[in-house]
């Protein structure tokens, strides 16, 4: 059944926007920087990164990443984080998710100087998503989801969207992007949660349906209204005793009884994910065009 | 029919409250200062300023109002708020809403030091809110909201709310304050505006209805489900033959077909409109106490 939505392919094009866009800037003396720091050995972590940084180097942006031991402390990491605000070679500053738990997260991802914070999580950044401020950075996975949505025309002005899931990475700033004023969003936004008393009525009455909230196949058949695009977020990791590794990895969305009824859907892998790192590169080679005066405000 | 919220009374409380704080910051030494800038002659910008001038004294805070010319550019108004953002004896700033469409006002609200926008207006307070971050200021409309949620003990968590109206100063904060995680919130919040397609099924389903869009009497007893608690946030002028005037004010719901409806209604005036004054002295004294280490966060 062709009703997926091709993340690969439009991070794909993306990346090409983007890889030109780095030309642009090579041809006028800058080379965009980004640095990575990740802290501990989390083996998620160490593949994110490390697949970030692949992607980075295809489109021509310098790259390094910045190692430190698990036992490093937040003063330790703040003062990384200024040598690196301070280094005008240095466009994109990226603090690996998650941190050790000692570290306090919020001073971290504050530290990073608004106009290099490529994630978009700085309250600076998120306040200007919430004001409806183009100036700002938008973190990249609800970004990439607004881009899928646009690029395969499906309809959000005046659409039913419902939010599954209220993290500050995913859940929060796609409602922001989605209700504001304007032709590509002016969606009516509802954000379920934990706390929702009934969430498959809500999920049932939406035209688009964000799962955002890390519950191994929580939307089944049943809940989504015919015809309904079906965004899947979840990463999460499941025992599966007929793979080697004794787990998988599963989504959000339970897929295969899902797709038929579903009008167009992101599949997983291969949705959602790639978007998340171009919408990166693309964060970071407008910091770099803006440390420069050219680009978007 | 007694179901009203009376919103004098509990600002009348939190005045009391911060009454009480004031004097404890004078023990200290400390006199809370907050300035008005006001660009213009608008008559309504000139009797609330006036009456927040006025509740200010009331509770022992200094304040003064900054009249400046309609004609008066950004650049000088930025300067003015450059003087007091460095003047230690001001610890809240308010610019009074609507500017003079020359001026951009987003600047000016971004002008403001965080730590002194008793208004909750700067990106920066607006992104600690949305994250869930409590050293931020929260706009005094919906922060005002939220407390008579409170203190009439109105079931907010796991409630379906329903915010009409998506401004920067009511609706999205509004939303955010709710769908937060946490006892006194933790809101199904549902977000319409002006391209919501069926407003009215909203409404329907609405434990707990906030409306801030700024339309005459929309509201209506149709739209609302038994038992629900409305808010009206609505300040609008209208033509009334029989007045004197000519026109009179109206909130944005038909209060006297939708009160024998609701479990609990807000008059208008009498219900919101004094809270936003509370809770912008709140608001300056929490500034204040901040400012010598006091206070919350």
């Amino acid at each position: 059944m062709d009703n997926l939505i091709d993340g690969r392919a439009i991070a794909g094009e993306i990346q090409a926007e983007t890889a030109a866009r780095v030309i642009r800037l090579k041809a006028g003396g800058i080379t965009p920087g980004l640095v990575f720091i990740r802290v501990g050995e989390d083996p998620a972590s160490q593949v994110y990164v490390a697949m970030k940084q692949k992607r980075a180097t295809e489109v021509g942006i310098r790259s390094e990443t910045k190692v430190l031991p698990q036992n490093t402390t937040t003063a330790e990491l703040l003062k990384l984080i200024d040598q690196f605000n301070a280094d005008s070679t240095c466009h994109g500053i990226l603090v690996q998710a998650p941190l050790p738990s000692p570290i306090d997260a919020p001073a971290v991802y504050s530290q990073v100087t608004a106009t290099k914070d490529v994630d978009g999580f700085h309250p600076l950044n998120v306040g200007k998503l919430m004001l409806g401020d183009p100036s700002g950075f938008v973190p990249c996975t609800p970004a990439g989801i607004h881009e899928l949505l646009i690029r395969y025309r499906i309809p959000v002005n005046g659409a039913e969207v419902v939010v599954l899931g209220r993290g500050n990475i995913v859940g929060k700033p796609m409602a922001a992007i989605l209700l504001q004023k304007g032709r590509q969003a002016n969606a009516t936004v509802t954000v379920c949660h934990s706390g929702t008393r009934d969430v498959t009525s809500h999920c049932q009455r939406a035209d688009i349906l964000i799962a955002a909230m890390g519950v191994p196949e929580f939307v089944r058949a049943h809940m989504i209204k015919p015809g309904a695009t079906v965004i899947d977020v979840g990463v999460n990791r499941v025992i599966d005793p007929t793979s080697k590794s004794g787990t998988k990895l599963v989504g959000d969305v339970a897929f295969s009884e899902v797709q038929p009824k579903a009008g167009r859907i992101t599949p997983n892998p291969g949705g959602v994910g790639p978007m998340t790192i171009a919408m990166l590169l693309a964060n970071t080679v407008r910091a770099a065009e803006q440390s420069v005066g050219m680009g978007r405000a």
